[in-house]
């Protein structure tokens, strides 16, 4: 059995339930390729909060998703089978058994060899996520676009929030930190430490300054070789992109990115061994307009289209 | 097999792909006793356009449905299994088209004996719901409550939509008129010709302004009698009541009911014999907080309500 | 020549250029019984400004309206001719050039005999309207409806804004306050000194708390038998009705009067010899969903319908 | 010294830093009858969340409040000293660190005999309140406006949220159940034990269905009835009101009362001997026209005018 | 007689009837050079509708436009005569009655030699103005600015809609495909076949990702070197510009173009011999801010300035 | 003492009373080095009203900002000490009031030598901005960031408003025009005059068409050259940015600059010596994302840095 989504040429885009991209809503990990799950937690969010809205707000503008991928040259309903897995039960305001629970969902997934791309929800989900890959593929490279380092080591006493999740997935030795790196801080920061400090964690930092002095596709480039053949994880924080483009979100940083520039970025990294993805912090309520979710669901469709040029590549088009 | 909503003790409303009051998604006849049918259509309103997307807002603010209607003290996950059976493909811009939809796609729902309730979608879905009904229950009297009168003999030379709804109906002798009322009509009107031509169609008729001096509990005694033992199909439109409680809708007329108001009408009609109903009208992008969809879904839970007292009072307890 | 409205049953209601009710734009005074005519200044608000977009937004929204009007049993395109008259060229941030141009732009209608019913605007403009007014017809008993005295002496050392209006009105003679009434006053005062000013300068002031009490029906035969045979002039301001209907507004006070209880009072109104009218503080940027504009087009609806009940009175049905 | 808000006819209301009603931000309890403190917590809500920003929101437009309350015939500055306390510190994400901070935070407020009103945040904020006013006052009658009763045992595993507090402070011996009263509770419940339930600890509850039936005025009586001569603690859940008058929050409820209903009810209770308020649950980004924060800003001027008015009676107006 | 707009230093531009750029709204073909003409039809749009608010909304904020273009070096008022034309009275719900009514509308404007500017409404309007053009042109060179083909086949077994509109125009004769360029196609993608399809179809189609690699520069000049001399039609869809710039129209795709650049293009086509313009999928519901109705306005700006340079070139500024 | 913002990282950005940056909110000029001022006058629009919440919008979203400036290495709270000074209390609808009342406020800060920041309010508030500048340091250099000249000589018969405030100020003698720059603007024109005036008034003036071919570090060198040593003045009117980036404002203008090149332009400015700065026209009723008051905060936080940046070059870092 084989999953794709509804054609919309038949039945128009504005019907249905909402599933991303229009994919069947069905929790099995047989006979797919990629799931897409909902994880909506918020908890962990020191500012703005409502993300927990985030991965319905993405299902519903998603449906205008294609699935053909022009610049990557590939269609991924001709190469994959997909789901939309719906929905972690996570706990709000519990961070603790939340990620009990996120691991228990994504266990299954990630055994079965489906690659999960998991739609937040704050960026401390990625914990949770991190733990069930590592459990299965070992430390994992981490390829991190966002406008913040998320690595500080405690707010207010406390050692779970959005902020400081990397600094916990190291501690808990799920990042092949030689091989990781994070892209596009920019903003004000709390001091140099900040900069300073994710780097003495051993990441590669490339901020939003340097980015424009490098020129993206020097980016790019060092991103790919930092990585190398390493089991990677790509979690995506939508605030890597600028506000403009993207206000529907917890923490806006102005003087980022556009959307031409991050779905650019995003296809160079095609060669990239990813054992899963995750897009994070799309707060509908700031997004009046649609234009943060529907960008965030682009962001899931080039994970997709990564997916399947990646299976493309390895099968060539006679065996499909 | 019985379908019922997720229990939101364990898995929070804001998660899980979005149904109506969180049922299941499945299109089936078996088993159930009612459906929510989405009728994404929209392209017969004559102001205001946009309610394709009112299915999926509504199912969207549903899930802060509880199951236990306090006033009818029935728990409809005690009487009833019901699906969300999703949408039908209507044709956006192809009013006959989407006619033929409509009844090709409700013929097998009304066959089966499962009550349907459809959301629109604006009001010109209701005249192939009620062809689709007709068809099997014979001519049904109509329960409409609206602020406008929806029988108009064309718009722009053109016989078809959401103005002229009911005329059409009439016409083709899908209602027993003398059975029919309508209430809630108000604002101001084309001519004194508007009320006298419902009326002279046979329709009883009671305008908002008769309510005001009636008083609502001689109104529902009116419509329960005028409607009697007959077959009855129960169409609300959301502009019944005020803009303040129901902003998001495309002819808006001040002036209008409270929700408590409205809810407390329709619980009132519980003994007459209805075989379908809908809601139409709800416009999501002039709904910014949601209370129209909220409302809307509370409409809908109040005529599953219905259909769960009718069972009980015909079982009994002890059958269950 | 007679002006009327478009057809709405032949040319869709959002289509043309969006003049009050779809009444022609011409800047004449001959052959009407009446002009609609915005005066977009908000510059004496105390509070959120912005009300300089209240007519074109009343504009755009009461194209809803037709030309019937249920309880009062008349047509008004039948009994009258009217237009849209544009708006007076006010200077923003110039209160005194305005009055002086207010007064210049409504003193030919006014000579003419035609009625004014002017779209504000922040409540400052009346007093400008009242000059133009009372040159003609002397002191003018006031009908004001209102959540606010608007009789306070001056704020941070200026005359004129719009929480003083009727005290320079008072002042000038422009009223004849034996006649004049204010009703609807309530939220929090700055002191019992507001309430006692506005009577010690001669008003029948019933507030909001007082109307609870007596009932509508008392209030407006007070307000009939005060004005009595006087020329009045009806001035209307939009805060006087519950912000839950009319949130768009610049000064909000909760608890106040529906929708529907607003639109009965006016009605009440009927025999009141009225030679002029004003709808005054919609405030767009706090509408949203356009539902305090609307009611705004309504309540002039109901002014134009007490003119041309008056005028079927005169001459009776035989003659028109 | 004497605390009292800034004079609205010398510096305009849309001037200055934004405290409550103007009041002077100073963390004091010398010298103060009263203090306005903002509690901006919500991990603990189940559905929407955001109301962090509650306390915020409600200082910016409670700029609008002036001191004489009209019904109550009392002006707060002339009796009371008050100040906007500013926040307790929080910590989002983490409800019994929480806890412990509001405790700590109130603690002094409390021992030095200043009242607290406090504004939320959701509505788990209430039993850290408690907490501090019962270790000085014993348990209290609760004086409970909601739609939702807030005594369901545990969400999803967990004893913390912000539906479960009032269970919580009955077992933690804050309350005199005896004498404790929720009123309004409505909606769709999970079954009908949620009521029982209520019962069964002891609450006085009245539906908002029998509260219509039994007319508010006999609500008032047998609230003050029930409470009696004890000391009691107001907490007001903003959803009890109808979302027509205040979309903004977290869990809305149709069917609810008018913000006319509302502060009048609030105002008979004027004689109850009330240790403590809180107003919680007002969520800013469902709120885009401000009328919900502007209701939360009236409602707690009407708590600062009962200790005015009691203060009044206290004292008679030859001693102040 | 010269139509210009309403002076603005003298008259403020929030004053008066709203007009396109204060134009005088008359229905004339007499002694102008232009017309810029609504056409509110959305009943072809397959996703979001609304559209037909788009005319409305695009005049109010156009009272900002000033009559000078900066790098066109050209006051359009020196040059030029034009009028508001008003809408075309379409169908709404009826896609052929209104091509008809379009056609007829369209016709002595184009038969006096009046230059038409129409405003959408969705793209499907664009094949009614080609009939009427190339009716008096013959064929035309189309020059297409959108994110979208709109050269599919059928959508739901019907052949019109937004999507179809040039494959329908192909079929009819009315375009001169040797000459004809379409540019900006982006997003994702049916199928490899839509960007084939439309070459097949005889288009030079230059997608946003090539115009990327190609430079915006080269893109205008292959455009101008691609139409020639032939007589052409300039249409544009506003989703052509990025969501961040245009969030109000139907379909947006995220990658697109600034305000800057698309302005900029525009500006270099000014040699072309265009014969017709339109301007489309103006979504008023989702542009709160009005920033894509204003740069609506700038572009309809940009074709005047087009034709005043023309006239200006052909004339000389001698004789003017 | 040492003026510093609240830690974030112990209290929550979400509580507390808003002042900008968290910093105190003290009306003192001992001890500090800059102020933050809120001038809330939008009297002298001449379009969209409202600036006067912008002092309070930019205070709410400026929580966000933390103390290191990257590009500028400097940690703000190292090196500076500040106050938010709270609001001069203008006079809405009087601008000559308010221009007295501004000197009036400034005067002491000015004398004091600490930099005034200013918070707009509308552009006319630089008058009495400049006016007390001009007292102390005489004749300022002024560097403009604008769309618009704001050098017309009168709008309506006036000479106080808008955009006449750089006329006034040269003819008050408050510039020294000969180191005078305007940038940034761009739109439409009323004429060709509109520039050679203000090139005539002895600015020098390079339009956005102009900087998009010089390249913006072009720009900025002849800003610096310009300049040289003299005592400047920065003004920035938000509108400056592109509207995507800055949609809430009065007079948005497309084809503008986004906030990554308006930030870095801004930087290259350090070494001019300012002697005050001011932010104007944020518009909050059109920010319903809040990027643009974030923008204007992150402008500010510029402001502030070059300030620590010049006391860091003077002193040295050994001298802190």
């Amino acid at each position: 059995m084989k999953y794709v989504p509804i054609n919309s040429l038949e039945i128009p885009r504005f019907a249905e339930v909402k599933t991303f991209m229009r994919l069947p809503n069905v929790k099995t990990v047989e006979d797919i390729d990629y799931a897409v799950i909902g994880i909506p937690f918020d908890t962990a969010a020191t500012y703005r909060t409502g993300a927990r809205f985030g991965p319905s707000a993405i299902r519903e503008i998603s449906s205008l998703i294609k699935p053909y991928n022009v610049p990557q040259d590939v269609d991924v309903t001709e190469w994959l089978s997909g789901v939309d897995y719906g929905d972690i039960p996570v706990v709000p305001g519990y961070i603790e058994d939340t990620y009990t629970r996120i691991e228990a969902g994504l266990d299954p997934i990630v055994a079965a060899g489906v690659i999960p791309i998991c739609l937040g929800g704050d960026h401390s989900i990625t914990l949770g996520e991190l733990r069930a890959a590592a459990k299965v593929h070992g430390p994992l490279a981490l390829v991190h676009f966002d406008s913040h380092f998320d690595t500080i080591d405690s707010y207010f006493g406390n050692k779970y929030n959005h902020g400081t999740v990397f600094k916990r997935a190291l501690e808990e030795g799920l990042l092949d930190v030689e091989h990781s790196v994070q892209v596009g801080m920019r903003g004000t920061f709390y001091s140099p430490e900040d900069l300073k400090g994710s780097r003495e964690l051993g990441f590669h930092v490339i901020t939003a300054f340097e980015m424009r002095k490098l020129g993206l596709q020097e980016v790019t480039r060092q991103i790919i070789e930092r990585v190398g053949k390493t089991k990677a994880f790509f979690t995506f924080d939508i605030d890597f992109v600028d506000p403009a483009f993207a206000p529907g979100t917890g923490t806006i940083e102005v003087g980022g990115f556009t959307s031409y520039e991050t779905l650019d970025m995003i296809r160079e990294l095609r060669d990239i061994d990813f054992v899963g993805y995750d897009l994070v912090e799309v707060l509908p309520s700031f997004d009046p307009t649609q234009i943060t979710a529907f960008l965030g669901s682009n962001i899931v469709f080039e994970f997709i289209s990564i997916i399947a040029y990646q299976k493309k590549m390895r099968q060539g088009s006679q065996i499909k």
